[in-house]
């Protein structure tokens, strides 16, 4: 059993309480850590010869390992190919057609350029939503960090197609010394009709899991649910039985007032992108409503075709941002609230509210230190304001997950990048071609 | 007169045309500069030996150095203490009160964090409105960036603080070896009445330059000017005189049609700082109306007390998703418009744009060389994709103003950021203390 001290840290706490989020600095504390959880926070005084490792922390802030709700991570291999188009084009000329070229390789590779970023951004967990997802599985394994799998299905893909992805499920259900949670996942009701979505809810149900779905991303895909099944994509997801499970619904970038009532009785998290909204004008996400009603809402990134990055800190501080602007209130999503739903909010809409998101004795020990000594936030008046308004990804100097130190001063101590890029970019010729016509869907919801 | 060899750079070349930009890229160039100068940009393959100074920025981006148009660059020392809060109630019972506590060493300090927070994220040159502004020029002679400054006035100071502004505007004319330009800076109409606003202008003929003034921060501050006034801020500014000199008008939040066409006619710019907007909840801004209206637009930061940085990059991300987002067009402000407006476009807005924006022969030899090798760059398909929606100011590894080195890998070369550091933050305590009732103006437009 290993142990770890990070001394003198300033440790950001976020109250539990969703409904008034605060945030707190312990200055000078110790995070004491055993085997793969953490033991207790305290003022900084123990006797360091007794731990295996040690690491100063001295100026640094210590916070949860960030956590992404909803990626396709292994989508780094087309970032830059699809710019500047409106969803409709985004789909059906660019990403659906560059997907056409996808090998189960290229997603093991992507995956693994993806998760170098992430945790060089201080992301130590990712809800990803792909194809070829064991190649994916394997990835996680090797990189150290921490995942909730879901292996995409589209109904024109058929039956078989969910009996591959609850194998998945099965089979990698607590892989990687239990980094690894799996979950079912069906792409978004327009691409799957109700009794291929029942199909997937009872598989979720036999393996006790959850399920990761594209619901309502667009205000569009609302009116035309409503004009071709009678009811919006959230009444949907209640109709075929996703609210009997725990699920993650992916941008919901506007809602009407009864789906905000539907979603609030049930065991529901929404996964918040606004880098993508924002790119596609998709429309703003009626954040602060979602709060309002008590529904969780945890920050993403999407892929990195819409995103560009896996950079959390971006989706950050756009949420407050973006929620100013959209209700023209400046009061609106305060710091702490944006902290809230970064560390314990974002761990809620995964189901860990009480394993991840926070820096307290029992959780696991997933951890990141930011430095704040650079010019961009000094002189430092206020820790939660920098993290919210001044932090970039590269200020993450040191990454812990499930108790191990998978980054240490800017240096990965699990991947190797180069070697990564190098492979991927041996490919970049063959995943660029982009044949319109071929291409692995049609969006048309 | 001192040589410089850029070598093995991918040159950043944006098309002169406003009305239909275009990114393209130069691989495996050249940029050969003599003392200030930008002497040719051509294929890599001059013998370097005849160089005082060689840089090989092989794999890296050249481009021209960033400019950062309407600025409060010394109210640094305050960022992080106005968080969450309106905008009048940001001016009343935040910013107006701490700058209660100002001192001129504080704007040179502050002014010499800000300029090394500046060249470390790629900006070489910035429009300064501010106080004290002796002291900051001080500051920028020292930094060896550019700047247009502009020493702000109210107009409850009397006529005898636009003869000491003007004083400033002729002495400093022409500074630090003409890196240093100024400019008359009222602050704005709704504290600056007709008769002292042209009295601004008399001075600003008098010395030949132009007037830096902010403008219709929000609606509400055009329906008051209407309520009190009869008339539109820009209405304002045309009646007073101001379009009879060249004029940067910082925000323009939101303008009546009349207004636009107002300022389509005559040389006048805008300085754009989406990040405050969004956080003072100010509103979107219309660029894209105001590019179909044919007037030049700037990338700004405004201070760090709303914008929290001086990142420049932020603002280059943000004009285009936000432009996006009000008008639900995808399509609107492509990639190669947002660079063209960070470029030739913030360079017209302080009426250099035949000297500074571009990389080209005859232009001032200001330049930055940003590295693409980052996983968050990778794979590289698009390189002005990346430099909009991808890199971080902490990917700019070199930065050149008016021929010489300011910063190498990473390095500066002009400031020492610790001991600018352990100056400001000496003063922290007697900074933050904010007596709202003392204030330097009251805001009630």
């Amino acid at each position: 059993m290993s142990s770890l001290l990070i001394r003198r840290a300033n440790v950001l706490q976020i109250a539990s309480d969703s409904s008034s989020p605060s945030a707190t600095i312990l200055r000078d504390h110790e995070i004491v850590i055993h085997d793969n959880r953490i033991e207790c926070v305290q003022p900084t005084g123990l006797d360091d010869s007794h731990f295996d490792h040690v690491i100063d922390a001295n100026g640094m802030v210590a916070m949860p390992g960030l956590i992404n709700t909803h990626a396709h991570v292994p989508m780094v291999i087309f970032r830059g190919l699809a710019e500047d188009v409106n969803i409709d084009r985004w789909f059906n000329d660019f990403m659906w057609p560059l997907e056409s070229n996808l090998q189960p390789d290229d997603v093991y590779w992507g995956m693994l350029l993806g998760l170098a970023e992430m945790i060089q951004g201080g992301v130590t967990t990712v809800a990803d939503h792909y194809f070829f997802m064991d190649r994916a599985a394997q990835a996680v394994e090797k990189a150290g960090t921490r995942a909730l799998l879901g292996w995409g299905v589209f109904g024109s893909q058929g039956y078989d197609a969910i009996a591959q992805t609850e194998n998945f499920v099965r089979e990698y259900q607590g892989a990687a010394n239990g980094r690894i949670h799996t979950i079912m996942a069906p792409h978004a009701p327009y691409t799957c009709d109700d009794d291929f979505l029942r199909a997937c809810v009872a598989a979720a149900k036999r393996q006790q899991v959850g399920i990761h779905i594209h619901v309502a991303e667009t205000m569009q895909q609302t009116d035309s649910s409503i004009a071709s099944r009678g009811i919006t994509p959230v009444e949907v997801a209640e109709k075929v039985g996703i609210f009997e499970v725990p699920a993650i619904f992916a941008h919901v970038c506007d809602a009407l007032a009864s789906d905000m009532t539907l979603m609030s009785k049930h065991k529901v998290g929404i996964a918040h992108a606004p880098k993508t909204y924002l790119k596609l004008a998709m429309g703003g996400a009626p954040v602060v409503e979602f709060r309002q009603a008590g529904i969780p809402v945890g920050l993403a990134t999407d892929g990195a075709v819409s995103n560009n990055t896996l950079d959390i800190w971006e989706s950050l501080r756009l949420l407050p941002m973006i929620q100013k602007m959209r209700t023209g209130v400046a009061e609106n999503m305060p710091i702490p609230e944006a902290l809230y739903i970064a560390t314990r909010g974002s761990a809620k809409v995964l189901g860990m509210e009480h394993e991840l998101g926070a820096l307290e004795a029992g959780y696991l020990a997933d951890m990141i230190l930011v430095d704040t000594s650079g010019l961009h936030h000094q002189p430092l008046h206020s820790i939660p304001a920098s993290l919210v308004y001044n932090t970039r990804a590269s200020d993450v100097r040191t990454v812990i997950c499930d108790g191990q130190i998978v980054m240490q001063d800017g240096v990965l101590r699990t991947l190797d990048p180069a070697a990564i890029i190098a492979q991927v970019r041996a490919n970049m010729d063959r995943l660029n071609q982009r044949v319109p016509s071929r291409r692995i869907q049609e969006y048309n919801p």
